[in-house]
């Protein structure tokens, strides 16, 4: 039994106790009304009551679940989230590239739609993202009705709540609105979150940040950036703006950011910064591939950029758990495909700078896919939907 | 009508949901049950249930309230917190003196005592706490038998939960049992917590940072170090260090830190290294005091190392914006009394680095007391026992 407006309705409208029970069957099911109510710090009764509704609808199953003897009415087995009783779409904006999937609640890829952007403007990146959510409706199928939310994902500077891209370098873009311009054109609410953000929600609920409360993520390639997560939540800076490793001025200001200032993370250690150096020093235009070839040939020009970038980096991660403590650092980004070129010198930085017991912090990497940036803007959108309250 | 020991082990023995309330009420009262209810998301049928015994108990009061017509037994007014109802002891040790004081639950001081060491040897810190805290005892009178919680804060990586202080450079310790030691002097349980976090915790309470979700405290002088609330809570660390704002990377390797690292802020930006350096340049000792009457007097030697001082600081405090995005930053710390030295290259520096929306932070000076400090660590007692939950 099944009803998918009813579900939607449902979570629109619960109170803030019945979200957070709802997230905590989401996130950590199966899961025991017991354990909920430990967990949320509710009486046993305020989590049935709120679980009531979630099982009517069909978001929440107890059917693993045995009458206890004589109490048929009150099982003490776990409550499970219907994984497909919603679907979502999530959207990740590349320079070149959109990259969407359909995913079921628990952010399990349904279907995927990848399509090139000829270039990176507003009316063209809206465009692709209207036709890449009709082609993943459309492979929904019957499931369609069910969507409940769209994410779209973009880096740079994002204020989620006015669903305004801000600033985002990669696109060239400045005070874009983009949640207005794509609930117009979708017909249903869309929401916008930096990229890092995205993935850090993802990574909490379906990747190595299950279960640990403190983690961040920092990518590198492109553009450098960070995702923190602490005391329960990512966090989203009070004005929109947090997590930007990138632009610590961790390096000498001789080395000018394409974001203005001097002595960023990025303007040494991001992608172009490297592709720059090393054809400088060759004194011919190099690609990425061909760098990353020459420094596994030990090109010293190369192998010499690399360390550099990978000693910027470690001392950003240890100034990143110096000031917030994590338990955890996942690296992840499309330069991790390369780390042996990193790791090294980043782990020597980092062990170098991290201070006293905050150095126990566990960095590993993890080699996201476009997709899993994509579950993370779906993520994102359902975690937006689950928190609405009333 | 009021009951000490009932009061205590209620909060002892709460459930989460009623600590909530609790917190609540101490932290945000006047405040009515509707607020409380929507601000926890419980019903408000829990927070009645919640109320009940705190009132019973004497803990809250709801003496403002009017019967609504017709409904005598459900007051709409406000809860507030009976602020003598309990009473907690603070003690800050520094390295020259030990500052105590004794205030009641919205921790307003009802009685200092400072006494001076002779030495930083864990007997004899251990032996003024207990002279300290006996003094503080009598000074109660009458409310002696309230005393409800102790908190003893120190500069350093201390392990909150385990009691340990691991490392405190100004103390000159190492693995100091300090929560055992104490514990068993004075027959009561006694936290232990680092100097900065517990101002942090004192701050959002009775402080600048009430009502701010997201803020900072940066503390300048003999030692550099922050706090971080976010999220709803201080920031500890999942190793229990975070904040060592003072012991980034940020200035060149040629500075060796007291921690034995090079390039941390603390190495240039410290009262220690500001001394250092001034002395160095005029060939002679100084003091902080003569180093300020020169600075005052535009001797270039003095006025520059303040002004790199101050740009390392402000670089730090755009790093810390940079990545956890607070509302505000709280500026504490002896050097205070001397802003006028640090200020404009301080926000030159941070309106350099910091990135983007984040540069909204707005920074203020507050300049804490040491009774500031030690208001910190009773204001971090009181939150533990009200934390304990059953």
């Amino acid at each position: 039994m099944h009803d998918a407006a009813a579900a939607i309705a449902l979570l629109e409208g619960a109170s803030a106790a019945a979200a957070d029970v709802f997230r905590a069957i989401l996130t950590r099911g199966p899961i025991s009304r017991i354990d909920i109510a430990r967990l949320l710090g509710l009486s046993q009764a305020a989590v049935t009551k709120a679980v009531g509704p979630l099982l009517e609808v069909g978001l929440v199953s107890d059917e693993l679940s045995l009458p206890r003897d004589g109490q048929p009415g009150r099982p003490a087995n776990p409550l499970m989230v219907v994984a497909d009783a919603l679907v979502s779409i999530g959207v990740k904006v590349n320079a070149d590239e959109i990259v969407g999937v359909a995913t079921d609640l628990t952010t399990s890829v349904l279907a995927v739609d990848r399509r090139p952007l000829k270039t990176t403007s507003v009316s063209s990146v809206a465009d692709a993202i209207e036709a890449c959510t009709a082609t993943l409706v459309d492979a929904l199928g019957p499931l369609a009705p069910r969507l409940c939310a769209v994410g779209v994902s973009v880096s740079g500077d994002v204020d989620t709540h006015r669903g305004v891209v801000r600033e985002s370098a990669i696109m060239g873009w400045t005070d874009v609105p983009l949640a207005t311009i794509l609930t117009d054109r979708l017909g249903r609410d869309v929401l916008v979150e930096n990229d890092v953000r995205a993935l850090t929600v993802g990574e909490h609920w379906f990747g190595v940040g299950v279960g640990t409360d403190l983690f961040a993520i920092v990518t590198i390639g492109r553009g450098i950036g960070s995702g923190l997560h602490i005391n329960g939540d990512v966090v989203e800076g009070a004005y929109g703006v947090a997590g930007e490793i990138g632009h610590l001025p961790l390096t000498s200001p001789e080395h000018l950011c394409p974001c203005g200032r001097r002595g960023c993370v990025e303007a040494v250690a991001a992608t172009p910064a490297i592709v720059a150096a090393v054809s400088r020093g060759h004194g011919h235009d190099l690609t990425i591939g061909e760098i990353v070839e020459l420094a596994h040939e030990r090109d010293p020009i190369a192998v010499h950029t690399f360390e550099h970038a990978a000693t910027v980096i470690g001392t950003a991660i240890a100034t990143l758990v110096n000031l917030t403590g994590p338990q955890l650092v996942i690296i992840g980004g499309e330069a991790v495909s390369n780390f042996d070129l990193f790791e090294t010198h980043l782990r020597a930085a980092f062990e170098e700078h991290a201070f006293g017991a905050a150095g126990r912090c566990e960095i590993v990497t993890r080699p996201h896919t476009f997709e899993d940036w994509a579950r993370g803007a779906a993520a994102s959108a359902i975690r937006r939907l689950a928190e609405k309250g009333a």
